[in-house]
């Protein structure tokens, strides 16, 4: 109470940058609304397209998607994702040492342009390491349009540093998660389908649903040179800050000399790749769970393949099928020979592990 | 017969990645239409303009296009021209061993946001080659809208590798093409324009189409230095999938040793520096020809220069006026010389020889 | 007059390359209008958001924008200034050494999408220097609507070479500038904000205005590299055509050797950066004067730290307040210290010396 006015003033000031989260700040049951809703526009779209070059009809063309069913055409299910995901960054990740997976990823809602999106998550499992420096945080997040309808929802955990290794362990809890997601879930964010309007020849493939077979393996033949612009520009779209994307001068002092690549990137690259095999997969409708298998720099080349794990009917749905799919990304490595396992091990070629719920008209 | 399941199967499943077409898979008449559809959006607008820089006050203002007669700002020509070109990738040329050159291309009708454009080509010639291990196959390309209306065509002739050397030519005819369009068929995509309206204080120039003389010459000046991210981002926009301009790691094995840049960059890029005297050539009504003399590599910076061809009058209109302009592209030469030819050869800075005809209010 | 035709169509010829404006083409109280109106566009935003990656909440989102008293999610206004900066490139400083400061910069419209952005400046003041080779141009410049309305006001004054140093001064006046905005100019492009319903949770911050204390300094904390792709397509969606930016060739043969970034660059990696640390701070309302202490390349990583210079109410309104901010860009130089002055010189690190009023819900 004897502090002068300069003294006082300084502890009334709270800090104004966020340093983040640390393991020990989080709680089991935990809600966090993050910040910075957004209004996808088609602009973002565009810039999506400029980045990736994704050639589904429906995502690409008005005219097609309406004659299917869509009001007219959606966002790439993937930049939905990213937007959501680069909202949690900032409260989840920010103190992060590794992302370690996610699972149960469902899409709920087709997005277009104008809806605007926000993401609030639930921490649903805490333990700490027996190092006790750091914990995994495991967190359910919910994507939402501004009615509040959800659109996407998804786990991930991750290890997250502690402030004071002293600290008491905030929770002790390891959700279940989901291996692979129940055909029933899928299919929400996808309107009825008039598979008789569908064009394959605008679609560019007469592959349909019932045209794939577990089992099945496609080289998706194209590859395609990262450039440190080209990701800096899409994760910054995606209002992600984590810093390693973008910091050239602090990367020199980390164990990869340079910038990691956005986990993200690759999977749209993959997924942009994939049409050339799968140009009628128009819909994400679930991620399995997904392993960053090597990290991504620019400079590299990525290639990718692709295996059907499995093939569902919707219940109650004539007009869509569900293929399960692996697709492997590698890098600087052509997928003629579809690269995956050396033994126990990953082909070291081999940057993504992907499996997850495509769409197909039947 | 007696394969079991597997074998079955196996025989079953089409191959889903397409290696696109080779010269004997080709027929004289044959039509294709190409896949995915795109609506074009104010996204694609702020993406080429940030990827080429045009300044042309048609193109940049609803306000001022709807003061001369247009509905609002129409979409750069050539933005249409990279967008029908690029659909036809994968069915044309993902075999081809060389672009070898177009002709006869004249826009039809504006584009605006919102319109959706497909396209369809015709073969219209097929000529083996003495090796016969290629062959040329002539293309004539219609760019489509949603209602039917064409608003882009063009030929292209392009040399394509056979599968088998040993299969019989699948035709032989050499189309008669145009070496120049005739000025009657100019002027279709643009609406009567009010030139007492047509504000060349905004414009950026007094120069109408009176003031160009056949025979003058004019240095764009500035210089432009492409980067790989640009012309990667560029090329994606346009859904063109050409393996060359995006995979290094295959590029280094090709006689380039890195990436190729779609040729379709130095033309918008000449197109953007020609605002540099001549701002009020709002249109490209036509491109008679052009010739790709040397490939584009990232690193290289780009100067440009033009010569006046022709000037011609539109049947029946008095609003504006057609010049047809040789626009030369250099690499690392600046061109207050306009360099050119040296003897029979192109001088060896000349990246680019377009022919075409603009319109210009009068 | 003797001159056969070839020669008289050649004097007949007015050059079509604009040269710029030279020190002695310039009068006190001359009114330039300048080409190029545009349309700012959805697209125009996200190609912004994916080169900076702003978070502010009321222009990332239209529902945010809406409950706060905007019809929509205006546009950044650094978007606003760099367009309309970008204008008067051709007419001012085409033949410029140096632009030498900026002053008396406000804001006095909100811009949306769908606006039409010209810009006006008036010459009011010149000032040859003493070695007749060059002059100081004082330039004020208005960004307008289309309807008339105004969006922009700045001063800025830039050193122009002389065409002939034996021409007459065209003028000798240095007018008066204001060193910082009167906070009763701050405000005008900022609607009556109901700042019950400004969601701090969405926003990213609980700091609001009166959390503010004049003295107190904050790091930013991220650092992000620029790339040439970056810079350069940023400068053209501005149609900014200040060759140095965009001409390697020619850069080096320049004292620099490289490509020069365009000085808004780092403005707006500063503003975007500051978003840790004053998430709330939604509206830059004016500029008050800013220096390019040193020169960015691209490679250099860039951070930020920010000073509280002063704290003001603005008459009549209780919604809002202002804080006048010193933001400081250094390069390849965390900012945990904040690095700024070296006896009378800048510390050599430092990049940007920003002085502006921004808004903040109270």
């Amino acid at each position: 109470m004897n502090a002068g006015p300069m003294r006082a003033v300084e502890d009334l000031l709270m800090p104004k940058t966020s340093p983040g989260n640390f393991f020990e700040d989080f709680r089991i049951g935990q809600l966090i609304q993050h910040a910075t809703p957004r209004t996808v526009s088609v602009g973002d779209v565009a810039l999506y397209n400029g980045l990736f070059g994704p050639r589904f009809a429906v995502q690409s063309s008005d005219v097609f998607a309406k004659a299917i069913g869509y009001p007219r055409a959606p966002v790439d299910d993937l930049l939905v994702f990213h937007i959501v995901f680069g909202k949690t960054v900032p409260d989840i990740s920010l103190n992060a040492v590794a992302n370690l997976g996610y699972a149960g990823c469902y899409f709920r809602s087709a997005v277009f342009p104008g809806d605007t999106l926000t993401a609030l998550s639930e921490i649903i499992g805490l333990k700490e390491n027996s190092s006790r420096t750091t914990g995994i945080v495991y967190v359910r997040t919910t994507g939402m349009k501004q009615d509040g309808v959800p659109v996407l929802e998804y786990v991930r955990w991750v290890m997250v540093r502690k402030r004071d290794p002293g600290a008491p362990t905030p929770g002790d809890h390891v959700p279940r998660l989901p291996t692979t997601l129940d055909p029933k879930v899928l299919g929400e964010a996808c309107p009825p389908i008039a598979t008789a309007a569908y064009d394959t020849t605008l679609s560019g493939s007469a592959h349909r649903f019932a045209d794939y077979k577990v089992g099945e393996r496609i080289d998706h033949v194209d590859g395609v040179t990262v450039e440190e612009a080209e990701h800096q520009i899409a994760t910054r779209l995606y209002q992600n800050t984590a810093r390693i994307h973008f910091d050239l001068f602090g990367a020199k002092q980390s164990r990869f000399g340079r910038r990691l690549i956005y986990g993200g990137h690759v999977i749209s690259l993959a997924r942009a790749l994939s049409f050339n095999g799968l140009a009628n997969a128009f819909h994400i409708a679930a991620i399995n769970g997904g392993r960053h298998v090597a990290p991504l720099f620019a400079g590299t080349t990525v290639f990718a393949w692709s295996e059907v794990l499995g093939s569902a009917e919707l219940p109650g749905r004539t007009d869509v099928g569900a293929l399960r799919l692996r697709t492997v990304a590698t890098c600087d490595r052509p997928c003629a020979d579809f690269p995956f396992k050396a033994g126990d091990d990953y082909d070291p070629a081999v940057l993504l592990d992907l499996d997850y719920w495509v769409l197909m008209p039947r």
